[in-house]
Formats: C-alpha cells, sequence, structure tokens
C-alpha cells in the first residue's frame, strides 16, 4: 500500500456529503514532513519532463507546491479566487466550479507569470471531477503555456475527473485514487 | 543591508494606494529557495523558544510557514477564511479586516488542532495595522494556547500595527520594515 493511501486509512474521516476529511496533515493542519513525502513523490514521477514552473491554485495546493518545488528547484504560481469583479487586464482568468462549497470561482494569474516559454507541471490536493485542474488548463491555454503533467495527492476516481484528462491525453499521477468511499471503508484503485 | 529589503529593492514595485508588489516571488509567484533563507532566519531567531505550532492565515502566509516549519520540524495550522456564515460549533472564528481589500474577513481553525497545549509562532507575509495578527491572537486566546512571537516578512512599519504589539510585549520579528514608501523610494527602519 503507498504512503498517501495508508495515511488516509490512518487520519482521514468519511463524512456524510461525499466529504473526505484530511485536515489533520494535508489541507488545514499541515504535516511538512509528509508533504515532503509528496513532493518528492511528484518529482520522482515527472522529473526529466522539462518543467520549469508549478502551477496550483490557493490554498491548500501551495504547501504541496513548496515541498515539489525544493526538488524541481522551478518558481510556483499559485491562481488566486478572485475577490472582485473589477479585474485587471493583466490578469488570465478562468472559471473553476468548486465541489466543496458549490460555488463558481474565478481563478486568476498574472499574464507576467504565464507566458508561452513555460512548461507547467499543475499541481493540486484534490481532484474530483476536474473543475479546478480544467480551469487551471485554460489558464495555461490562454498563455500559451505547454502542459507536463498533472500532479493530485488525492484523486476521487469514482468521480471521473482524472480518467476524462487521462482520455484527453494527460499524464495525471495521483498519490492515492478512491474508487469507493463510504462511511463503512475505502477501496482504493 | 538585509535579503528581505535587497528582494524588495530588486524586485518590488510600489503602486498607487499603499501597495506594495511583491507578487514576482512572495505572494503570487513563488521563489522557494528565497522563502526557505525567510524560513531558515525566523528559525534562527525563535529557535529554542519552545514553539510546537506555526499558526498562519491562507492563502499567502503558508508558503512562508512551509519553509519554516522545516527548520523547527512542527505542524503547520493555516486559519481559513469563512466561507459560508453556517460554522461548525467545532470552530474558533475571529474576525480579521483585510487592509489590501477593504472587507472584514472571519477567520477559523479547528479545535481539535488549536488547544492549551500550544506554544504558537504566529507566521504571515505582510503585517501593516496588524490586523491579521490580532485575529490569529484571538484564536490563539480562546484556545488557551500561548504565544511565542510573530515572524513576518515584510512589516509596514508607518502604519503602526507592530509597534502596537510589541508595545503590548510581543516578540515581533520582521525581515524587513518600511519606514516610508513612496514611488520615488523605499526607507526601511
Amino acid at each position: 500500500m503507498r504512503f498517501m493511501e495508508e495515511r488516509i486509512l490512518k487520519d482521514g474521516q468519511v463524512r456524510p456529503g461525499d466529504i473526505l476529511k484530511v485536515d489533520s496533515f494535508l489541507n488545514h493542519q499541515l504535516d511538512v514532513a509528509f508533504l515532503d513525502e509528496a513532493g518528492k513523490a511528484f518529482y520522482e514521477h515527472f522529473e526529466g519532463h522539462g518543467i520549469n514552473k508549478i502551477l496550483t491554485v490557493e490554498a491548500s495546493g501551495i504547501a504541496l507546491s513548496c515541498m515539489a518545488a525544493q526538488y524541481f528547484r522551478v518558481p510556483i504560481l499559485f491562481a488566486k479566487k478572485a475577490k472582485s469583479r473589477n479585474l485587471d487586464n493583466d490578469l488570465y482568468t478562468a472559471v473553476a466550479r468548486s465541489y466543496t462549497y458549490g460555488i463558481d470561482n474565478t481563478l486568476t494569474v498574472s499574464k507576467r507569470f504565464l507566458t508561452s516559454d513555460d512548461h507547467v507541471l499543475i499541481l493540486d490536493d484534490f481532484l474530483a471531477n476536474g473543475n479546478a485542474v480544467s480551469g487551471l488548463l485554460d489558464l495555461c491555454a490562454q498563455a500559451g503555456a505547454s502542459v507536463a503533467g498533472i500532479a493530485i495527492a488525492i484523486e476521487k476516481g469514482y468521480q471521473g475527473g482524472g480518467d476524462a484528462l487521462r482520455f484527453k491525453g494527460y499524464d495525471v499521477f495521483s498519490l492515492a485514487i478512491i474508487d469507493e468511499m463510504n462511511e463503512s471503508g475505502i477501496r482504493f484503485r
């Protein structure tokens, strides 16, 4: 069993409403030594792919990206969730529906930091239906940046977002893929 | 001149509306090797103070906290900005006015992860009037957690938040303190 699967079984909690609570180590309290292990695993999968930037979304993708970036030795760019409708002309924007909160987020990145010179690793903590990743892909397309792959801590495989991206040809690398989940247990792929 | 001051002069931009733009390395694009240097400086100041947890706020405090946590070898807890008014009973909440966006944020942390056993280092990228830090101090007080100190990347000294906290007895350690700033230049303390 892989280290992310072990940690989910040890510290994760399945809650009503299709919630997997991993806030003791991944997205509220952060176990940095554990996240470092995740960052290293991403590096081992994607090293040699010419990645020069990691693209993630605030907030919970940032910590994992920091750990990975230390191995890749590249900068991180985190997309912000727009707080106003008065956005600068110097931003790329894309809409991503949040599965957790049931709202649409407008993701923004500065045009100065994402360009056609970039070969990007997209990285996030969760992949469910794939809306956040699709928003990040949209930003890359607008900038003319190429995408080396997609690195995910926990994929909810039964929601299909990861497989849809794989079908389109993306290298989606998830440290744990959940194919079934309920309050009596979790089945990994 | 200290390394944070040098980087602000090299890559920061003063914009109208009292904005210091440092989004090329600190709070949008992230220069992880540079943030590591900041994390190490925080550690050198606060090591031996018995810190067992770093408390920050999403989103831009997370990256700096990750780097610092690798030296302190402690977990991070990042306060979330509440997205709904229907908050759980298992959360501590505090209001912090955002200087940048001119709105009130409700900061939340889970009661499970902040307790009277904790001796906390509060860490953030910016300290201006001190509202975010005050919100974090409020959360610590509710939890009965003690505060070892406050670590800041860039303090806007002329706004007085840092000195007010020092006057109350807190050990506020800032990597750069700006005492005057306009489009023709920056004066550090």
